[in-house]
């Protein structure tokens, strides 16, 4: 029920999925008389299973309000299907604060997980690149920066089946010496082999987007004005260019012969294809799609759920940290010796 | 002496300003016979003064290594004429931390400035948009923010005329309650009609280029982040772009027509243009161009120093900077009461 046209392009984007990866099944949490509607004009979700709920969180309502409120909304509801086993993802395109604050009561934070994160993605010359934290952790510590980069090399892998992902550290500078403390005790600890990072070290704000590296952490502060001015960037060169292309009849034709091309990058930096952030670090998947998306947008958001699921991320991350701990407390042991 | 192609560009570029600004008389700093060698082959520097320096800061060196060799270096000497009242300010394309280091031992810092900031300028939706800190401030507290507040205002006001240039403090949020505490602090006192500011609000890093905030205020950190990842991605977009208009014949044959218009977008683009950032809260004007421009790069940068001396940038710093001064005594003595 949540996002700027639901529940309608909830299902329309899950018409879309059903078609892309035929062998997910998909329930329905909400407002069953709106939802039955659209599905009904489905072709293949015509019998998919609703779960009706009374009520839905509001995209005022605070993380705290939502939580009061809490078990009659769809979004509480549709976690709990996770959280109680029936289900092993939820997707919602509501409020951010909500599904994070529910997310986190319900499914709790993986053990030994000191904070959990939010994970996004990004266009790269190469490919795509995941940046994590969001928004989450405004203050960090070098423990939080080594987990995010276990968390989004897992998230990584999983998305894209890339065996060694690159991870690198948001920094003011590539140089050792550089940026807060925390950021060079984090270097030092991602250097250890015996951690399994294949780690770049430090990158700068301007290597975001270059594709060396293909998970970018940072602290929740910073990588959320990375991520935002790099949207902010990107929305005010199309419109310079959509500017110069209607500037003359020349460049209008111009347009026209170079339309297929033009797609071709419009579909390379369209914010929907990678939509879908994800909240790392609890027992439970929860993929937070933009309010704003379409169909597409949707769809691309249950993509990266079903990501998550087939290739056992869960899994893949309480392994990773459980390995950190345990190098961790190998380097205790050996300091005290 | 300082950058790629010194003293060559150096020296073109201000061949280039002379004709933009006559009314600026240039003095060159560095290897006199290098100097005078290409300073022959101008229209209008034929006769510039040169002062001799034996020697030149390495791009290499650190701040403290330069600073140790001091004196014989052309950045020395160049920033020590403005320093002694013989110039009214220095430009350079060298070292960064270099320039930064002799200028704040040469210049001093302001009285009752708590720390110099960095500040840069970007294209924005409208016009221009001036970032601060850059670099130079890790760390920040509420009183650095609300002094970069001033000193981004009184900068902007240099540069463009603008009589109330807008102000913005970067937040990952626009509602009050979010980001760091210090960012909270310094928006209340921002908010005091007293102060004189042309107090915005937050700004998300979405809207950093959207022109509706002229000054940016921002911790050197993510200020950094911000500036270089918007960097990045319009070279990633750029390049893209390119790669879309060579990918057919048709899409060639496209660009040819619409020429014109791309010529102007990359003229709005083109980073010389904003070439020139400035250290400010000293008792003296130094630029720092980018090593790797070019001649017109240069130019720009000089043309930052010429605007900021003629619209007598140090004394409106300085006034800003003692008025915020009494207004925090008169509050601190109305909280006794």
């Amino acid at each position: 029920m949540g996002g700027d046209n639901a529940p309608e392009i909830v299902i329309n984007g899950a018409e879309l999925i059903k078609q892309r990866l035929p062998h997910i099944d998909l329930v329905f949490v909400g407002d069953e008389t709106q939802i039955r509607g659209f599905l009904a004009q489905t072709k293949h979700l015509a019998n998919a299973e609703v779960l009706h709920a009374v009520d839905a969180v509001s995209p005022d309502d605070t993380a705290s309000q939502a939580v009061r409120r809490g078990k009659t909304t769809s979004m509480w509801q549709a976690i709990a299907e996770v959280a109680d086993g029936r289900a092993d993802a939820v997707v919602s395109a509501g409020n951010t604060g909500a599904l994070m604050a529910m997310s986190k009561l319900q499914f709790r934070t993986m053990p030994g997980v000191t904070r959990p994160a939010i994970a996004g993605l990004l266009p790269s010359e190469k490919d795509i690149v995941c940046m994590l934290d969001l928004g989450a952790n405004l203050e960090v510590d070098e423990e939080n920066m080594v987990q995010f980069a276990l968390m989004g090399q897992a998230f990584y892998h999983s998305l894209t089946e890339k065996e060694r992902p690159v991870v690198g550290l948001l920094n003011v500078g590539e140089e050792e010496q550089k940026g807060h403390e925390y950021l060079r005790l984090a270097s030092q600890q991602l250097s250890d082999p015996d951690l399994g990072v294949n780690y770049y070290g430090f990158i700068e704000g301007s290597d975001l987007v270059k594709g060396e590296v293909d998970v970018v952490v940072a602290d929740g502060f910073s990588g959320n004005i990375a991520l935002k001015t790099a949207e902010g960037v990107a929305r005010l060169l199309s419109s310079f260019l959509r500017r110069s292309f209607t500037s003359s009849i020349l460049s209008r034709l111009g347009y026209l012969l170079a339309r297929s091309s033009m797609k071709e990058l419009r579909r390379k930096m369209d914010p929907r294809r990678y939509n879908g952030a994800v909240f790392l670090g609890l027992n439970g998947i929860a993929v937070k799609s933009h309010g704003g998306t379409d169909a597409l947008g949707f769809s691309n958001a249950i993509d990266v759920a079903a990501n998550l699921v087939d290739h056992g991320f869960i899994p893949d991350v309480s392994n990773a940290i459980e390995k950190a701990a345990l190098i961790r407390e190998k380097r205790k042991l050996s300091d005290v010796e």
